[in-house]
């Protein structure tokens, strides 16, 4: 296996020639048994090393009553309990910034990104020099499985900030050697700049939201131009489920021409796309010798058989800074046995993140835990007691509502009232990220619920029923 | 002097240790004479790459009767006719995407940037990879001459866009072993997560524009937080001329209780920060072994003697992909001679840059020419004829408003008013990329002027010579 060791050697530079199909072919194409094999035996090393260098890992593992050695079988990791984001978050509240389970000294942090934090403190990463030139180097393979090659320009239109989606896209165009357009978005008036730009440069590759892809074609036509003019090849995707839902890829291949790849993880988890598309179409691959993802059963954490429904959990194989050892990441998908047609023998997941098994969801990239939502207008003065959050898609993009009752006091009053939805609005908007439409009822007019999943309505998931069965 | 050779010498790693006060001790202070000597030696070099490579110089140059080989005094330096922004964007259109001016194969290139492109078409840069690491190494000059040193936390709290003054001091910041927390700006709810992010993780250093280092002040107040308390204690800036306005620099220092620096160059200029203000605070220093200033007269372009004014113009000498020589930036400065009491022995720009030989004028960062705008409100279906521009600053945010008249059809109809507003605002802000307050007037209530330049009314100069005088 090519450049496979604990601690992850050096980058050395490699890069294929443009006609070779695999950055590292034995690594990507090789018996899945014998990789298993390896990926075992590197658990264990993974392992020991957060264990000596993870107050984190060694308590939660000596409450477990195990250490690395045990993990001699499958059957062993699965004891292993799985890491939550809330544990993380806790960890960093007593640890700051970045927790105990930081493995590298604070003066090896080379770069520092997080979560959106919606639901109280946000997450850190810190990431060091070793771990950014091998998440650099997985999205370099992961694209160059999609057919990106040297001096393509990649142009990037997701916001540069936090999240680590945008990043990892432009660590990849620069490490396989693109020529890479780091354009951004979320900013006024940019779509129309993007169009303008894309229309001048041509780019061979796009990546960003399904829904800003969608954005940026219907304001493309808006100013007269086809987005089939732009030139796009391939538009890798990540950030939302939707370039695996079928109508929306269709949508997205119908407006631009171009090869659609969808890409994914959890902030987490960089690298981000190590579980990535490649031209077979045939769903994500899990690229297993980098991040090993178990498809596991939500309850016990044992993994499921292939073909089987679970939520993912991933363990980082070459990551030395803040390494993940079975990490929970609550999406729902299924999973197959590989090989794909490409010729990878990595597992498949044939329709790529399809749900949460918790009540997140994600607006416009960005995560939102409806107990976000619930503790800022429960804060309120003239907070009714009752609220419920509509998430819909206008156009092309994902929007946000939240129905909020207004305290009896305020009833008649019209300007109390619409100063009550300016003030929950403003609110919400600063604590989520997003914009929030607040629509202001009284008193009573919700039923009431324990359920906090219930006070969620997610109109995509009706749209996206209705677009599957069409 | 330490790695100067043409082509610039592969980056070897260098960093000094911590305590050394400069990156390039012989480059920085040496004798001045001495390196204006070494300077004009490598402008033949660079020179004679610009005419072998680039047919846009080849032409130009033919044109004025002059070759490489000529340069072989200070004196038959001056007589190369200068580059403008207009001959760099008819370049690129004729030679679309990079101009005729691109040195390297387009195979080469590695990153594109632009401009932000407020008059018709923008001008995109092409960066070799060569170039970026220079790049790279020049800002962890300056940002190394400000104090910033390995393991310090680096907050970027400006657009990661076209804009190269946020991606320059990112490459700094990783090229001297600090840790880059590339946070960003512009997005909805980002500023009061600025505040949140500060606090929680103490960075030691910010760069971003001053007025956005003032809403961040603001908004912390007003959130219960006192910027002292994020503990930063090195502040630098470019993108508008603030930092090196007195009572600007003084509320910034007063806010955050951190020492501040200017920096500053023209966005086809990178390196960015080749004008750097240092822990000497007497101005930006030009640091001429990287891009060598000279301050010319705005007509003949022959230099002025130090002491005086005149308008930068910019030559690289370690730029092999795009290299400008000598580029008209048509800013306003006054120049004198080092060394300044930090030991480096470069001119010094004691005032920064505070104006313009022309009427193009900086709004949160974004350049912004009147023509633009005349252009955009002149193509509008009831455009009455004339308008005017008031450039302001509310609370510490620059403000962009237009007065517009309406043609005389419109008298009287209040909603065909407000919708004209509407698009003329709508059509302004995709255009500048800035948000712009709208106010329509009727025909025949402005003054008409043939002077472009009469339709600006900065009231930020006005604030500034109130607070200079007060």
């Amino acid at each position: 296996m090519e450049a496979w060791s604990w601690p992850p050697s050096e980058d050395r530079g490699h890069t294929p020639t443009a006609d070779e199909p695999y950055w590292y072919p034995e690594r990507e194409t090789m018996d899945p048994e014998l990789r298993e094999e390896a990926i075992l035996r590197r658990i264990g090393e993974v392992m020991t090393y957060a264990y000596e260098h993870a107050p984190f890992y060694r308590r939660k593992w000596d409450a477990a009553g195990l250490e690395p050695g045990d993990i001699t079988s499958w059957g062993a990791f699965e004891q292993v309990p799985v890491v939550t984001k809330e544990e993380l978050r806790a960890a960093q509240a007593e640890h700051p910034p970045f927790g105990d389970y930081l493995c590298v000294p604070r003066s090896e942090v080379v770069r520092v990104h997080g979560t959106s934090g919606t639901t109280g403190r946000p997450t850190a990463f810190g990431i060091g020099g070793r771990d950014w030139k091998t998440i650099a180097v997985t999205h370099a393979r992961t694209m160059w499985a999609m057919g990106i090659r040297p001096g393509d320009i990649v142009f990037v239109g997701s916001v540069f900030s936090l999240y680590m989606g945008s990043w990892c896209a432009l660590l990849g165009a620069e490490r396989l050697g693109a020529a890479a357009f780091p354009f951004g978005a979320g900013i006024a008036g940019q779509t129309v700049r993007a169009v303008n730009w894309m229309s001048q440069m041509r780019p061979v590759a796009f990546y960003g939201t399904p829904s800003y892809a969608l954005r940026i074609a219907e304001v493309a036509r808006e100013n007269g131009t086809d987005p089939h003019d732009f030139g796009l090849r391939i538009m890798l995707f990540s950030g939302e489920p939707g370039a695996s839902i079928r109508p929306i890829r269709r949508s997205i291949e119908d407006s631009y021409g171009a090869e659609v790849f969808d890409t994914g993880s959890m902030a987490e988890m960089s690298p981000w796309a190590h579980l990535a598309e490649t031209t077979s179409h045939e769903g994500m691959l899990c690229w297993q010798d980098v991040v090993y993802t178990e498809v596991v059963d939500p309850d016990s954490h044992a993994r499921v058989p292939f073909r089987g429904e679970g939520t993912p959990v991933y363990t980082h194989l070459e990551r030395t800074s803040q390494p993940m050892i079975r990490l929970l990441s609550g999406d729902l998908t299924r999973w197959e046995a590989g090989p794909s047609s490409c010729g990878r023998t990595y597992p498949i997941l044939p329709k790529g993140i399809y749900g949460r098994i918790d009540d997140q969801f994600t607006v416009r990239g960005e995560n939102i835990y409806p107990s976000a939502i619930a503790e800022v207008v429960s804060s309120l003065r003239h907070y009714g007691g009752e609220h419920r959050i509509i998430v819909s898609r206008e156009e092309t993009m994902d929007t946000l509502a939240v129905q909020v009752e207004y305290s009896r006091e305020l009833d008649g009053h019209v300007d109390g009232i619409e100063a009550f939805a300016r003030t929950a609005s403003e609110a919400l908007r600063t604590t989520l990220g997003v914009n929030t439409r607040v629509v202001p009822v009284p008193t009573d007019s919700l039923e009431r619920t324990e359920f906090k999943a219930r006070r969620v309505i997610d109109e995509r998931e009706l749209l996206r029923a209705v677009l599957e069965a069409s």
